[in-house]
């Protein structure tokens, strides 16, 4: 019950165990081609280019930026957590000059102060994540959106945390590219990341495009490509690009079962109904919260821009953090998130994800760790957190 | 029966199916240090500091290639196929002054040849591949390892297509950086590639390590990092030897379930004995060559430097060497692999790596491979190559 990774699907797992097959078998490239279709209805876009990066979310991230950023590009950051400085930290990497748009952890950025800064910088790329798990907070994006369609910007957006779990509306936010992982409210294992990427960013990239040496049997760079080469191989969108298309043109090898697992965690989401999961996050995680108010404990953040399927929770004073999560885990078999950076021993995080994102799954947590604060000392009101959440859970509709 | 991805074994397949852990739970981090240990052994070495890269093998090599290399740089990449095109295009986008000293294909690289280029341009990494499955030759290492040692280069190894399956004593060759992928004879799926480092190579990384905003508490910057900070965040190895160290400094979410499978390949491997293993690939190789000779084809390149465990056979004048491959897998279910560059369309590679090198398999695969050839039209002699096969395969004390 941490901010994911969390408990897989069993479905996903055991799609996880079929047959290898090799990459250029037609049996495997229409399970690429089936998953890229899948992909567009989760991220609810029309981009063609809508596929996998085989790494953890990270590794879709870094994609999305080296593919985008030319040395000396100007670059904002919207920043309310730790993964807006991961952005920073990436962009720099790639040699951008990153303009940061802070915000205090616990709040999310004003769209002015975009504007503001947009406006000033003239950016390439605008970067911001969607839910930052590490303050629990979902950045507004339709806003940021319009800035950048209005000053010719591309918009990244880090939905690692919220596909599926939150409205990620691609198109509608005309984000031109958006990442995300298995890990959580999908329900799979990290290892590969699910990545979208619109017309307008794959013209970008494409200018950049050069093919590798050894493969193709022309010049090494196709018609067109005058860009500074991708500094990176394995991120290379180009690349990437032209083995998910018809062409194949070989890449990396492409990682079959991480693959499988993907594509089960789209059906099932499919199956659901993306509405419909969405909405289940919502209730639940709802739940969690009103368990832990009604437990007397203090919530980290601002309510209003809260994420659906990640609550913070103040580590009461006097109470050990690091001790409480090791009873849960050893007397619960639970596990409950610690945090980062300026929030480290001051907070719990708790997840309400994907396959843990269920009812019982909530209830269970919540008596566990009011069981275990007792047991710690903390003064908490004994069996009211269930009660609550229980309300809630049984009548959805009277919420 | 290509050159990999082949079928994983049905073992590690099942490990994948297990329960997710966080990434601190105890119990998985056990996991982690497991698997370390393991794959020392599997590289016959000590270096602690072997673990894995999660993503395909080529993930690995960038890791490695853009940990070591500095812009400016002078490299040397020993080049005899595909892949050492694909060392250079790597080191080029780390920026590094390539020099390649090149070697026909079908044929390997002189070490006077690798002798000369180090003597001039003093570089500060030579980066060579070992088993280049394009051209299915195996580069002797351990006179290139004595070269780098004796004019203090740091050496990389890319052992993706032959670790488990030939000698890759790691420590022998005086390696710094050696990484593998669990797709070919570790009989296993893409997705996660083992990498090992010396403690040379480690100090030379770690002199680049930056820590990232918003994970420590401290300062950006530990005592000591005075180099210039690697181009990458998800392949920065200094980062991820913290993440594997017992300090477990957050870096990207570990693939779980691609290191439940890792951590089972290389089980497999002890069990069975890295020696046993080895000569098996080297007993089922040479039954598959001697089938395929006794049915009157042509192998391509240099004999005495052919890997054990992939063979590239000449498609016969006159023979359509796609339809080959059709009706070997529609009607056998067998895969054979396709070319690349200048032997695209001029040989097949056939693999006999991990699960896929047993007899069996060989056997079957040239009964196939006849049957459809002579359907085909081609001149083969009927019946020999089974046999030749099985005679290796059944005495093999008297090879």
């Amino acid at each position: 019950m941490g901010p994911g990774p969390i408990n897989a699907h069993p479905r996903v797992l055991r799609a996880m165990s079929a047959g290898l097959l090799g990459q250029y078998d037609p049996e495997f490239t229409a399970y690429m081609n089936e998953t890229m279709a899948l992909y567009r209805h989760v991220f609810k876009t029309t981009n063609r280019w809508t596929f996998l990066i085989d790494g953890s979310a990270r590794a879709a991230i870094e994609a999305a930026l080296v593919s985008l950023i030319e040395p000396g590009d100007p670059v904002v950051v919207v920043n309310f957590g730790r993964f807006g400085l991961l952005l920073r930290e990436i962009a720099e990497r790639c040699g951008a000059a990153v303009t940061m748009v802070d915000a205090e952890w616990g709040t999310v950025v004003e769209a002015d102060a975009v504007r503001d800064a947009v406006r000033r910088v003239r950016p390439r790329v605008v970067a911001t994540v969607h839910g930052d798990t590490s303050t629990t907070m979902a950045q507004p994006i339709h806003e940021i959106g319009r800035i950048c369609v209005e000053h010719d910007a591309l918009l990244y957006v880090d939905a690692t945390a919220t596909l599926s779990g939150m409205e990620v509306p691609v198109d509608a936010w005309r984000a031109d590219i958006v990442t995300a992982g298995l890990q959580k409210c999908l329900a799979g294992p990290p290892g590969t990341a699910p990545i979208t990427i619109s017309e307008r960013a794959a013209e970008r990239i494409f200018s950049r495009r050069h093919v590798e040496r050894g493969i193709a049997q022309g010049p090494g760079s196709p018609a067109g490509a005058t860009g500074r080469r991708i500094a990176s191989n394995y991120f290379d969108l180009a690349m990437l690009m032209e083995y998910w298309s018809e062409r194949r043109l070989n890449h990396h090898t492409e990682a079959t079962t991480m693959l499988y697992g993907a594509r089960e965690c789209a059906r099932l989401v499919l199956e659901e109904g993306l509405e419909a999961r969405i909405a289940r996050h919502a209730l639940v995680g709802r739940a969690m919260v009103a368990g832990l108010q009604a437990m007397g404990l203090r919530l980290f953040g601002d309510r209003a821009h809260k994420m659906a399927n990640v609550v913070g929770v103040m580590i009461p004073d006097g109470i050990d953090g690091e001790r409480v999560r090791t009873r849960m885990r050893t007397g619960f078999e639970i596990e409950i998130g610690t945090a980062f950076g300026p929030l480290a021993g001051r907070i719990w995080r708790i997840g309400t994800m994907g396959y843990n994102c269920r009812g019982h799954a909530a209830l269970i947590t919540l008596g566990a760790l009011e069981a275990v604060l007792r047991s710690e000392g903390a003064e908490v009101r004994p069996g009211e957190a269930v009660q609550a959440a229980m309300q809630l859970l049984e009548a959805p509709a009277a919420r």
